[in-house]
């Protein structure tokens, strides 16, 4: 065991990703319970949600878990650009009998701003926190470290890289092109060089001095078993969890996710106003299409496209049609199992042990 | 070792990637040599040049080697296209004191339809021989089989994978995003998912039963170590041997790849007309530039656009400026070392069995 896992007190090198929306405390709570690292993702929640989901975890389990903000630039509002995206998607509403909203609204605070979340996490004090979309300023970075946690920033590529050690998170999660969900850039308006998992976690590991927990396209104990020899310390999962009895995905988003090898991925913004992996479905269909049609015509900034999207979501799915929602998962899902989270990481860890015991007996 | 390298009578798990016009027989005799397996690209010569090239591989080399063949659907010629192309790249051409072609040709000729490469291969009967782009029709691989060689197919997803395997190859090469040069998809202009080497590689280690070769981003021992444990049974490199002194790479190249963090790589389709991982340099920044400009501009065919390209190569080369060379490369750039060939195989043997006894170890 590794020292930065040693200092987690936690016994296998296996993170559940936070996933916001899909990852429960009951999630959380049974995967910690089962030696790896549990996860909730804050993102979607206010600082009241975010204590009420703390103490569901702490209710269920003694052993460390993770939480996830996410810190990205706030939104900027501009009314023309939104109401020529919801004109985009109104034949779509239509289609489902709704009309689309007749405004957007900003509906998730950032971390970088939100005194209420500091204030909720700073008093719930959580073992581990983490920061998607970029790093909070330094007070609000002390005022987390004070409190004990160990802090933890993903990031896409060195720069990335370079900016959390400079700003002293512990550790860094590697997140790949590969990954689910939405994809961490610090700015998304700059160019994207969309490092894979495996090329941006040995560069890191190369680059960096704090460790790597490597994310992206991992399902099983050989994926563990690889990113470990890249020399990350531990894998991060998502997709792997989401089929999960205890997360909370739609049976629509289950069934699709194991859909087999029928079930790809592709990256889209059209869905919240940020890039977001996402299984192929009537929305990204929809994003392709408006993309071709009306190249001009671009998603409102994040979370304002997603309050469009939910509404489109939420019309659609009135009428029995479940493809317009957010169904997060990265380019590993054809490999994805619906196991109880307490069994599935017990499989990593007997898949990850034999690949360990394999390797050492190739020769 | 697994049955497949004392199939193929190498003793370590590491391909050298074939990178037509990179690739020289001297660099592939220096890899046999050390114990890896060199390779050949054949897919930017004609049969003479095919046949002497393996000849002088193995006049000096007695151990196995691998050539590789482009496959590609034959170019569909489009005058207006070809015109409007060379009109968009007109100002860059006369920016160095030059005009652009008047018309443009098709320079290399797909392995689908070459019968003299075919006889010629036919006749030199390299022990392995690779495909690119694509599958050769049934009785042109029954004709190589007949020679005794070893066939393999780079392929980029699951469909690729199963069609190789159903062709009858001995293995694939699982080419991920991350890999340098022309990306290996079998049809341009279907949609592409972008399989990260992560994901990629287990996708076709849990789906086929051929054996896997990973391919994209691999750098050193602890990345053929990660592609071992995803169940691969070796690992080719390409950008790795780039800057190996008996490579073809001109000094620009070199010292574009040698930059260090600064080497970034882009998938670019201007410079050949497909997919292809390239340095970000002047011929990537001018595409970026021409496709916000004049998006309905595209490329002609591969490899008519490559008529263009190498053109306005050399137009700027002979004004000093060489940052328009096809400077393919995998995202894992920054990690090129200029060793020459037989020390890089040495070295990256031991990397390998560090990160091997490392992991023995871990526990």
């Amino acid at each position: 065991m590794t020292s930065f896992l040693t200092r987690l007190t936690i016994e296998l090198p296996i993170f559940q990703a936070p996933m916001a929306g899909v990852a429960t405390p009951a999630l959380a709570a049974a995967v910690s319970n089962a030696g790896a690292l549990g996860a909730l993702g804050l993102g979607a929640t206010n600082a009241d949600g975010a204590r009420d989901m703390i103490a569901l975890v702490r209710a269920s389990t003694t052993r460390p878990f993770h939480v996830n903000v996410f810190v990205h630039a706030p939104a900027q509002a501009d009314g023309e650009r939104e109401a020529a995206w919801l004109a985009a998607l109104a034949p779509t509403f239509r289609a489902y009998g709704a009309e689309p909203p007749a405004a957007l609204r900003t509906i998730y605070r950032s971390f970088a701003e939100d005194d209420a979340m500091l204030a909720a996490l700073v008093e719930a004090a959580p073992p581990v926190i983490s920061f998607h979309f970029g790093l909070p300023a330094s007070e609000r970075l002390a005022a987390l470290r004070a409190t004990g946690a160990i802090l933890l920033a993903s990031v896409t590529n060195i720069e990335e890289g370079r900016a959390a050690e400079a700003a002293g998170v512990d550790a860094v999660i590697a997140q790949g092109w590969e990954a689910g969900g939405h994809r961490g850039v610090f700015d998304p308006a700059a160019p994207d060089e969309r490092l894979g998992t495996f090329a941006l976690t040995r560069l890191l590991v190369r680059r960096l001095g704090v460790p790597v927990i490597a994310a992206g396209g991992i399902m099983d104990g050989a994926g563990i078993a690889a990113v470990l020899r890249l020399g990350a310390v531990a894998a991060q999962l998502g997709t792997a969890f989401v089929a999960c009895p205890e997360s909370a995905a739609s049976p629509a988003y289950r069934a699709a996710l194991l859909a087999g090898d029928a079930a790809h991925t592709v990256m889209t913004t059209a869905i919240s106003g940020r890039p977001a992996r996402s299984l192929v479905n009537r929305f990204t269909a929809l994003a392709a299409e408006l993309a071709a049609r009306t190249p001009s015509v671009a998603p409102p900034d994040y979370p304002i496209a997603y309050d469009a999207g939910k509404a489109l979501h939420a019309a659609a799915a009135a009428r029995g049609e479940h493809g317009y929602g957010a169904q997060w998962a990265g380019q590993g899902a054809p490999l994805a199992r619906a196991l109880p989270a307490s069994e599935l990481v017990w499989t990593l860890a007997d898949e990850l042990r034999a690949a360990e015991h394999e390797h050492a007996n190739r020769d």
